[in-house]
């Protein structure tokens, strides 16, 4: 079967389980909780998750349970992103908070994360011993507690006065690929794979995570607003460090240094000063920079993908064409 | 030993476990997080569990995680709700989106959140099997559902046109009943308690957790601020409905009802005021009708703890204890 016709397929399993599960009362809360799985989304994480258990000899069915669970904590993440970050679009369409408001979007983050443990535990049901799935809950919260740590340090990022690479990668492994490596594992785990195995696939998808999210960090500046769902500009609105923010602020003199710092985060500045911001990065030689360093952790990624042996072939040639679509993607 | 020295005793067992297990980096977030454990806390819910856990066989050393656990939720939705109240004083301290700001808080409350698993996954170590750990994640995934569907209700409550008693009997089982019985039933779970026992600890705990809620409610129209560590009229200023309005609303007339939705969720209303509307509430004979309302929640929660039969005669003394606690709080 091909990819993209799989992953389809999946995503489909995955949210009809997630409509299963998560239903409840008051309406508003459940409604406002479903609305970014209802606007759609790549489910890379879910099929991650679906591709690692086939690899350890699972069925696809045993991950299904698992695979909602990282989906939903996901959601989760973005719900309350959103508020901090004051977005307003998400996927084309209004962000949780401004269509309900922060207080509804916060309950509604938070009910999304006890759904995460509801439907990993769930896999009881298709037969897993309760020893894995404890392991599998203590790989999600591990998950979640890194994730909330890589949260904060993007939130005190533009506090600290000079930010290197370094500091920045530290970042995102957290906020964006421990998510994908736990998202691999918990698969593993579910379908009892092997350690080394499990090692690797977490390994690559750390990579592939950090990737993915440079190109998410380039995609913010240079990408297509409606291919994208969410408007370009707003990191420099933002005043978020991105790894194009931190090399132009090493990289430029004083008083471009001082434009740009005057532009980021100024929540009130033009399309005219944005596009500004914008152009003193890109000719900073910032993305040309950035693309190097995204395809540093991409080539990592791929060779890790590819030193994982298993008897699923299948599963594990579209674990890798995973591993090459998010570090390649344009959207 | 006398009650409240053992609760003392737990109280700072179970500090000392979260304290051991809740660490880690940016210092900001840890601190946040921590904020309100700090600041202290009557302990009652991690109480509950241990007094559960030996209630039905098990020792007071294996129920620890678990009794973090659920402070630690407990913490996690003080941490939103107060961002929701918008409440400037918690325990007597400044609350943690005042000094942090929202965004902090937000994620502070998630990370709490995912720590509160970690602790009760922790109960591994105490030679707890697998599959009574995966039922007690299961009851605390089921109380953080429950308590989100609360708050929303919680919030929802004053766009209705009518709201009646059932309503909101509805609202704080959900919002504050279900964690402490979920607190019990952790506890018992943990221990192998056996159905109907785990069944009576629950129900006990349901009871006592309405009583005191409308206690609750009560205090915070008529209790003493410093007593508190929280200001009084602010339910008045947030337009909660609180039993006492609801009663207030269904009772006076026209003008009254006018006037007391007018002052009601303004948050620039001035002392004078709050008072008047506090004035109105207490002469419509409010006070006494939630007294009596709480009077019979917890009757029939000391009545179902007196008929629970355990072996450790004196963890059960001390359970119907803190039943009585519970429900004639007068702080």
């Amino acid at each position: 079967m091909s990819f993209l016709l799989y992953a389809n397929e999946i995503s489909k399993r995955v949210e009809n389980f997630i409509y299963e599960v998560v239903k409840g009362e008051p309406k508003t809360l459940y409604e406002s909780a479903l609305h970014y799985i209802k606007a759609g989304g790549k489910r890379i994480r879910p099929l991650i998750t679906v591709l690692s258990a086939r690899i350890c000899g699972g069925s696809e069915n045993i991950a299904i349970p698992g695979a909602a669970a990282v989906e939903i904590l996901h959601t989760f993440t973005l719900v309350h992103d959103d508020i901090i970050d004051r977005d307003e679009l998400r996927r084309g369409v209004p962000t949780v908070h401004k269509i309900w408001g922060t207080d509804m979007a916060i309950i509604s983050g938070d009910l999304l994360f006890a759904y995460a443990y509801r439907c990993l535990i769930k896999s009881l049901n298709y037969g897993i011993p309760s020893d894995r799935v404890v392991k599998a809950l203590e790989t999600l919260t591990e998950a979640a507690i890194i994730v909330a740590e890589g949260q904060a340090l993007d939130m005190l990022l533009p506090t600290i006065d000079s930010v290197d690479s370094t500091r920045y990668i530290e970042m995102i492994r957290k906020k964006t690929a421990s998510l994908f490596a736990s998202s691999a594992v918990i698969g593993a785990v579910l379908a009892g794979g092997d350690k080394e195995v499990i090692e690797k696939l977490r390994e690559s998808m750390i990579n592939a995570g950090i990737a993915f999210q440079i190109r998410d960090d380039i995609l913010g500046l240079v990408g297509d607003e409606k291919i994208l769902g969410k408007p370009v500009y707003s990191d420099i609105r933002e005043g978020k460090m991105t790894i194009l923010v931190i090399h132009t602020l090493n990289k430029i003199n004083e008083d471009g240094r001082k434009r740009l710092r005057s532009i980021l985060g100024n929540r009130n500045a033009s399309l005219h000063e944005l596009s500004e911001a914008a152009e003193i990065i890109k000719s900073s030689g910032a993305i040309e920079y950035a693309e190097n360093l995204a395809e540093q952790y991409a080539n990592r990624a791929i060779e890790i993908s590819r030193s994982v042996v298993s008897e699923d072939r299948e599963a594990l040639d579209m674990f890798r064409e995973v591993v090459e679509f998010m570090v390649k993607r344009n959207y």
